[in-house]
């Protein structure tokens, strides 16, 4: 069984997941699927994956089989296990939790695609309201406190299967982000009275600098302290801690604005990998006056190494103000005709 | 100039280094140098780097020709620069501070290699050396707070350059990870009254399972809540908490076990790419009670995913327990014909 592991000294947990090595690819230096190889997540191929959970789906389909649009299903490599309860065993030095959780994949396209700029706005806005269904679930479970979602494309991002989709792992502690982003907005607000968030929008919108798009409710930005180049978040302008209460009449919007950072990224990167999260507050929070929920949208054009793992700490060779400027002038759809190269001149 | 940018929720710096996206094969999909293209480290090619700042060379020969062994210089794309005073302006949101510190690069042989197992264990020693001649020079620069020791070999885990080489940063602020680990160890003192890596130590060699190696004062085990399969720290077992004031005899022992932790890892993982980390106290600390530095070594098995990034929490597809057993199992020097494999199955 996978086991939750707090780090000694750290407040850091760790999933030691000893089946997951297994998953197909890990560990390859090539780990995406040839063109030929068979692919589990294509339309047709239901069997091949666990049980659907939830699916969007024409009428008078069944579950496991065609006609779906969106389709939910447990990770055939789950690094939680969804049986069980989250004891925890702790001495001195070492405390350690039964890895219960929830890991699915939203496989977002029965077609063999890779980006959400390759989804129709539709269809993208189907992805975004089965994350709401999900969330909304599982968030009836206990034992779950906090849940992301996250989405990896390209071998560089770490994405081990080509076909588009992301995951959602809801685990019984809360992660070290969420935490100290927890930690750190509830002080901004017990100094200012306000959400930290909400005055980083009014700053940048009435700054400009670092705009990348305005559509409807939402704003998207290269935030001011950015850890990687081209680094954009998605926020909300209303205030809200929960994804998961977003009204559905959003999903629109959102969906709009997201897929433009995306389009604009592969635009001037040349379709890089990339990864995005969803911040969300825990479950087990009511909402919070301090919170804000946002989707951290990076592109994979750095690797870590030591230095960032080492310290935390990160150089960003592209300043927030340049990377911005670049997206705001690219157009909404990648043209590889005329991208900017960021290529170094060595 | 490059500047250090405070993230307005969580307390984490990061570097916004523009000029650095111009330093070599940045971006590029095969960072790694041709094997014909010119090598500024290797010997012959002294005028191609900044000017060096220290170096272990035979007698009778001059700076910036060749006859060293070891040869310290500026890093030629600085994250960061020597001149001026690290002054902070910060409003309610964005806190900022110049760029102000030391970049440097410890190239560790005029010979092309790239990996530690290629030095004589004389010649790892004298980079050792040197690592401790500069963190005492640099200590005396009141500006400066911390230093930081790092290696990156191969693409994958960050290396723009082949040749062999680690790199110093040393900056005028704390970084987080360094902070976190002297918040935790000291909250770990004030209740128990030990240093809790001595306690680690003390487990480890009682239990035995997580061991990788022992040598003098010396220990290096896969610690218990690994973030990253075959993670492995190099301790001293006798309490210390700047690797700075570290005795000259007792680095032929550290050169020993360092380099034997990454022989296994190339043994069991067939070369991988890894970066080593040298934490340590701040500059501006007394000796610590608490605190005690180490080597944390971190092979490039698994890439790092949005789930990582955005959480701060790992899944590690390898238990600590069954890496420190394959690496206590494999010979001391890579042997490629009977490596183990660890690659999926899929």
């Amino acid at each position: 069984m996978p086991q939750l592991r707090k780090d000694p000294i750290i407040d850091r947990w760790v999933i030691i997941a000893a089946d997951r090595a297994r998953r197909p690819y890990d560990f390859e230096a090539t780990p995406h699927r040839p063109p030929d190889r068979f692919c589990p997540f294509c339309q047709g191929n239901e069997q091949a994956t666990p049980h659907e959970i939830a699916a969007y789906r024409n009428p008078d389909t069944r579950a496991d089989e065609p006609g779906w649009r969106v389709r939910v299903v447990a990770n055939k490599f789950p690094a939680l296990q969804s049986d069980g309860q989250p004891s925890r065993q702790e001495d001195d030095l070492f405390t350690t939790a039964e890895g219960v959780g929830a890991h699915e994949v939203i496989i977002e396209s029965p077609r063999h695609i890779a980006s959400i700029t390759e989804l129709s706005g539709d269809e993208f806005r189907d992805v975004l309201g089965i994350y709401l269904d999900r969330l909304l679930d599982l968030k009836q479970d206990a034992r779950l406190v906090h849940a992301l979602i996250f989405k990896n494309v390209g071998a560089a991002a770490g994405a081990s299967l080509e076909h588009i989709h992301s995951q959602l792992i809801a685990i019984p502690v809360v992660p070290t982000v969420a935490r100290e982003e927890m930690a750190g907005s509830l002080d901004f607000f017990s100094r200012t009275g306000s959400c930290v968030y909400c005055e980083m929008i009014r700053r940048e919108l009435a700054e400009g600098g670092r705009i990348v798009a305005v559509q409807g409710d939402f704003v998207a930005f290269c935030p001011f302290a950015s850890r990687f180049p081209y680094e954009t978040w998605v926020l909300p302008k209303s205030h809200s801690s929960h994804f998961e209460d977003l009204p559905r009449d959003q999903l629109a919007d959102l969906s709009t604005i997201t897929q433009s950072v995306v389009a604009r990224l592969e635009n001037v990167l040349d379709r890089p990998a990339y990864n995005y999260v969803i911040h969300s507050a825990p479950f087990d929070t009511r909402s919070l006056a301090h919170y804000h929920w946002h989707i951290e949208v990076m592109p994979s054009v750095t690797k870590a190494a030591g230095f960032e793992w080492g310290t935390g700490f990160h150089i960003n060779p592209v300043s927030p103000e340049e990377a911005a400027a670049q997206l705001r002038q690219a157009a909404k759809s990648p043209d590889r005709s005329k991208h900017i190269s960021t290529r170094g001149t060595g």
